[in-house]
């Protein structure tokens, strides 16, 4: 790999044993997932969750495991389910009594597994757990043992019968499988050195590596759900082994290119009968519609999306490719300009889960999966690794925070698939074009991608907090976390000590320990929330054993302070970030959001709910010019936030354990337009009651002043059902 | 037929013979669709239109009667189509070659004739034409030819086997097909005094007859789509024979009530293996939830519904049966109070083609179909023969001009199916959620039940002017059409001379014709759109041989005068309706229309095409402000409007060919919000362009003054595909 002038902005993070967690906000999140998430997770993967869907997970390893022990598994003939070749979920008929030989759930089932061991490992890095441990040992031990001979390892295909593996790469998902495999192994590995699990991975790895390629005989095709190609550049990263960088990197530049492999594969199916109505598969929709060189436009399934830009980056940055990064620029820019949620969320549309077209950002039908969140933070990150811009990560920090944090109830307990900006419970009863927005959080899907996945960021959360230049001169800090973090820079071993109290102020110190004095840079982010640069940027102070300190030079570049010299135990970095409520409004393009603000402070995406401003949210109108006028109208609470509600239906959907949350409010000045009175009925048997009549000539509202108040919107339907709106009218 | 107190206030249409149109709107529009729309409608159900869905329906009758000729029908098992149980469309394997005795097409597609006879049918009642009435004789010959030795007519069991015939009520639509034959038989045999196909229809209604209804061992069914009731009725007045409105009647008590029939027939089919998914019926979706009696919300399919309420009205006024015009006032009061568009369309949502829930009217994603508006016609003016209320008629005109006119292009070429009040056609490509929005009218549909519901309904709309009261004693004026309305009031044959220039202007005369004095009651609507009820009637004056008459009395009553006296040959009675142009807003409980305004003038509701305002209509505001203040300043200007467009695609789509209409625009003070602008592209290899950011600061908008320019809704989309919304915001 050589090192040219693109690559010498390139870093890495710290690794996640040398980053500790420790402020009120991200410790409280990080002991939700250890204590509810992760046990929870473990008895929803053994189907041990009553009224929950089961997941088939373990059961499948196992059913696999026992016909490797037969000697069976090789020889079995393909037999696809009858309910359709995509074959997205089987079921037993008897839900009582699984036929324990027998494959279940969705294709991607094996990615239950693979998820929870990554949280599991990236848990025991900062909190040993013997129990846990054993526990996941055993896991892995069944995992292991349904492996093949050759190392594939995909129980779908295994007990299904091998003749068809790797032959319906759009729509079933061998190569995620093998993705989440990999992240999964790696993180245990990392967490206890154990490395099992991980040899598995590479051994499916090498059998992949052997079956794709670019050789004679080799498969010309990638995935249909993008991820290993991430998994794969970080294998390479861990083992060293070019094989792995080289797979990824095949993938990425085969993927829409002609031939189309996926339109090959359609016709084929098609052709020899074993294709239902979708071998026409909508190339868009999984980014290979054309060569990811040429993309211009975040396109498809959201998550795909977002995993296959985070691998295009990761390669970018690996091979030095000046044509990829690029693309992962037009790509990012366009995101970030015309298909961004305020709340950090993407994916405007349920129809594929997908990137509506720009500028569409509908609130009460938007999809913003939770996964999709995570994908753009890992993306973010990626390209801070190619290139440490602000923007970057101010964008992986409104991720982070918001929409990737809504996805989890405050007791860790249910789970938002889809991360709407406006809810309406009733509209969501009443209308199927919202079947897939839920007023209330779900206690566990079938298709059970968010949970684990919002489980394994926030468990590795700290890895988005620093990265450290590939020369080792410089150590970022993208993310203000309370903890330490060791780092070894221009060759000595450094200490940061951070004191924090993110996202609710912008004040902290971070302590600099080293053995001796020694010449560095320090990078600090300046936060967009905080202001123009420069404003943030004088908040930062440096303080040494006699005050402020000439030692260091201070530059500004990208959105980050460079303070470079020679730096001695016990110097003091200063920050105190501004941390004003602002007062947003969408592009004018966005028509969604036409005469409409939302509210933000720091990093904290707010919204109005029902339970605290009343019914009908949309005739609650934020008072802007009162705002405008006098910014300090909005007063910035802070408070105990009480979260506890019943669930709303037998499953016990909604419920959420009696918490308690500090966090920030704000009180808005705004008014209220009244609903207008229905007309008392008239007596019985007379005339229908009258209501106030659908259309009326014009007359400006009547405006009642009340004040509106927000809370984080990660914390909303904590409280039972209820409506919500993150943009209010102005 | 007993008539009580509460049958007093009854009345019913004049004869269509006995009314023409003149004036220069509805006869433009009768032309339109005598001269393009029937012609083109014939080709059409003859399969003869390059480039159009093919109908098959005459295909159908011909093989149905080809294989009576062979005496072969009534002994065919059942086939169910290998596609569906619901069988709701097939087509032949090979399109250019249809086999001679399949049935193609949708299971309705009997009804594409029955509605052109129908539409034939009142053409020729005031436009004989011998060569139209020829194709027609022979046309009703094939079809007559089609019937079953027992009465039956349907094509699609006549085709596929009649053992399942009425055995799948829910979803196959053969009482549908009763219906509307029964229709176009009547307008058939009322145009020209034949009666074969009158005949048909009743033999087929017989049949119906002795299989439906309450005696053991008859079928306790009713329709899945409705619209045999009304057809029913009318048959009744027609023949006089009971047992019609009998049947009609046992349709309308037996719907909804338990055990469910249509759940029934569900189980059954599940049990029996010939059920697809759909044995499970949305009872809702066809108002088959509960009793039609305690129905007080309007649900379930907007069409079905519309069709179903107007076949109440005309069992509670030919029964006299209170309770049963409870339930229709009940539902007439959520449509007009919750649900109905201010285009006079209804139907929220795509979701079952259906009413939408209270207050839900999205102005993008909206159904409102043509048939719906039409239906919602059909109901108005059964209300109307029940009460005369004017609130009645306002709502039908509100239907006829706007949406119902909408769904036709001006030249009668294409139609529009689906009538959104907002309109992207850059969305409508991109976004599958509005894949049932058409930018531009389309030339025909398989399912072609909008383009000839349109030309039935133009062709009799005359029948929607006047009524009769039951007694004799007073003709009511609904609608003013220049024109003549014959009647027989209080026993003497009276002829009404209308001078009128509707929509445009509200002015005009009725000069009454009769041979001597006589005394009877002339009640005339004032219209909603003329302000208050006193206003409207203080412009209605009456002029006989000598000046103001004081022998007519006038009383104001429930939105009608009522003129009551002797009347002399050659008394003139002048109106001069205020024609204000009226800002209007949604009822605040409609999210959608928040803090937006739409304009009306008499009847007559404008709309916004980016043809005269530009794109991003979103951004033109009106000036609400401004308009409040001078509400001269919004100009009402008499205009030619240039109609004609190029097609879109190779099938012509949204071509209309040049057409001038004198029509009223408006002018209003408005002004526009800047689109934000690019930023220029970096030079080549460097960054990708920047565009103006996705969030920003809020500050209130820059207001470039601008005039819109509104035209009437039922004539957009004729200059070619282009934005167009019906509310602008404030």
């Amino acid at each position: 790999m050589t090192m040219t002038d693109s690559a010498m902005g390139h870093s890495t993070p710290l690794k996640l044993g040398d980053v500790t967690v420790t402020d009120a906000f991200w410790h409280a999140e990080q002991e939700l997932v250890r204590t509810a998430v992760l046990p929870y997770q473990w008895r929803a993967l053994n189907d041990d969750v009553p009224g929950a869907a089961p997941s088939y997970c373990m059961h499948n390893f196992r059913a696999a495991a026992a016909q490797n022990a037969r000697k069976g598994a090789e020889g079995k003939r393909f037999v696809p389910p009858a309910y359709s070749y995509r074959g997205f979920e089987s079921k037993p008929e008897d839900p009582a009594h699984p036929d324990p030989d027998t494959f279940y759930g969705f294709v991607f089932q094996d990615t239950d597994f693979s998820k929870w061991i990554e949280a599991v490992g990236y848990s025991l890095a900062h909190h040993p757990d013997a129990e846990l441990e054993a526990t996941a040992d055993r896991a892995i031990d069944v995992v292991c043992a349904a492996q093949l001979d050759n190392g594939y390892l995909d129980t779908y295909y295994i007990l299904n019968g091998m003749d068809r593996a790797f032959h319906n790469l759009r729509w079933h998902h061998e190569l995620y499988c093998l993705g989440h495999l990999i992240e999964g192994a790696i993180a245990y590995w990392e967490g206890t050195g154990k490395d099992k699990l991980l040899k598995a991975a590479e051994r499916f790895a090498d059998y992949t590596a052997s079956y794709f390629g670019p050789n004679p005989g080799q498969c010309k095709g990638y995935p249909g759900h993008e991820i290993a190609e991430m998994a794969l550049a970080r294998l390479f990263e861990v083992t060293g082994e070019r094989k792995y960088l080289d797979l990824a990197k095949f993938f990425i530049d085969q993927r829409g290119t002609e031939p189309n492999y996926f339109r090959y594969e359609g016709e084929r199916d098609r052709k020899d009968g074993t294709a239902d109505t979708a071998w026409q598969f909508d190339c868009p929709y999984a980014q290979a519609h054309e060569p990811v060189r040429e993309q211009q436009e975040a396109v498809g399934h959201a998550v795909r999306a977002g995993y296959l830009y985070s691998g295009m980056a990761d390669v970018a940055r690996l091979t030095d490719d000046p044509t990829l990064a690029e693309a992962c620029g037009n790509l990012w820019r366009n995101i970030v300009d015309k298909k961004l949620y305020v709340t950090g969320g993407i994916g405007g549309t349920r129809e594929g889960e997908a990137f509506s077209y720009d500028y569409d950002l509908p609130n009460d039908t938007a999809y913003s999966e939770s996964c999709a969140a995570i994908a753009l933070a890992f993306f973010a990150r990626r390209m801070l690794e190619l290139e440490p811009k602000a923007e970057y990560a101010d964008v992986m920090e409104l991720a982070l925070y918001n929409t990737t944090l809504a996805g989890m109830a405050l007791d860790g307990k249910s789970f938002f698939y889809v991360n709407p900006l406006e809810v309406d419970p009733y509209a969501c009863r009443r209308d199927k074009r919202l079947d897939h927005v839920k007023p209330v959080r779900q206690k566990w899907f079938g298709c059970a991608c968010c949970p684990p996945n919002i489980a394994r960021i926030v468990e590795s959360v700290q890895e988005y907090a620093y990265t450290l230049a590939d020369d080792g001169s410089t150590l970022y800090t993208h993310l203000y976390m309370g903890g330490e973090a060791k780092a070894t820079l221009a060759g000595v071993p450094v200490r940061l000590d951070v004191d924090a109290d993110l996202p609710w102020h912008g004040d902290g110190s971070v302590v600099v320990h080293l053995d001796g004095p020694a010449t560095f840079t320090l990078a600090f982010r300046l936060p967009g929330w905080a202001g123009a640069p420069t404003v943030a940027a004088g908040t930062i102070a440096t303080t040494g054993e006699s005050g402020a300190s000439p030692r260091v030079a201070r530059e500004l570049r990208d959105g980050y302070l460079y303070l470079t010299g020679e730096w001695h135990d016990g110097d003091v970095v200063s920050f105190d970030f501004p941390m004003p409520v602002r007062m947003l409004k969408a592009n004018p393009l966005v028509r969604e959001d036409a005469n409409k603000v939302a509210f933000s402070r720091g990093p904290i995406t707010f919204c109005a709910e029902e339970r605290d401003n009343g019914s009908n949210l949309h005739l609650l109108h934020a008072d802007v010019a009162k705002v405008l006028d006098d910014p300090e109208s909005v007063r910035v609470d802070e408070f105990d936030f009480q979260a506890g509600a019943k669930g709303i239906d037998e499953r016990g959907q909604g419920e959420v354990e009696p918490v308690v949350r500090r966090m920030v409010k704000l009180e808005v000045p705004a008014w209220r337009e009244p609903v207008p009175e229905t007309v008392a009925a008239a007596p019985a048997g007379a005339e229908a009651p009258a209501f106030a009549p659908l259309y009326a000539d014009y007359a400006p509202a009547e405006r009642k002043p009340v004040t509106a108040t927000l809370i984080p919107y990660f914390a909303w339907a904590n409280r039972g059902e209820n409506e919500m709106t993150v943009f209010l009218n102005v």
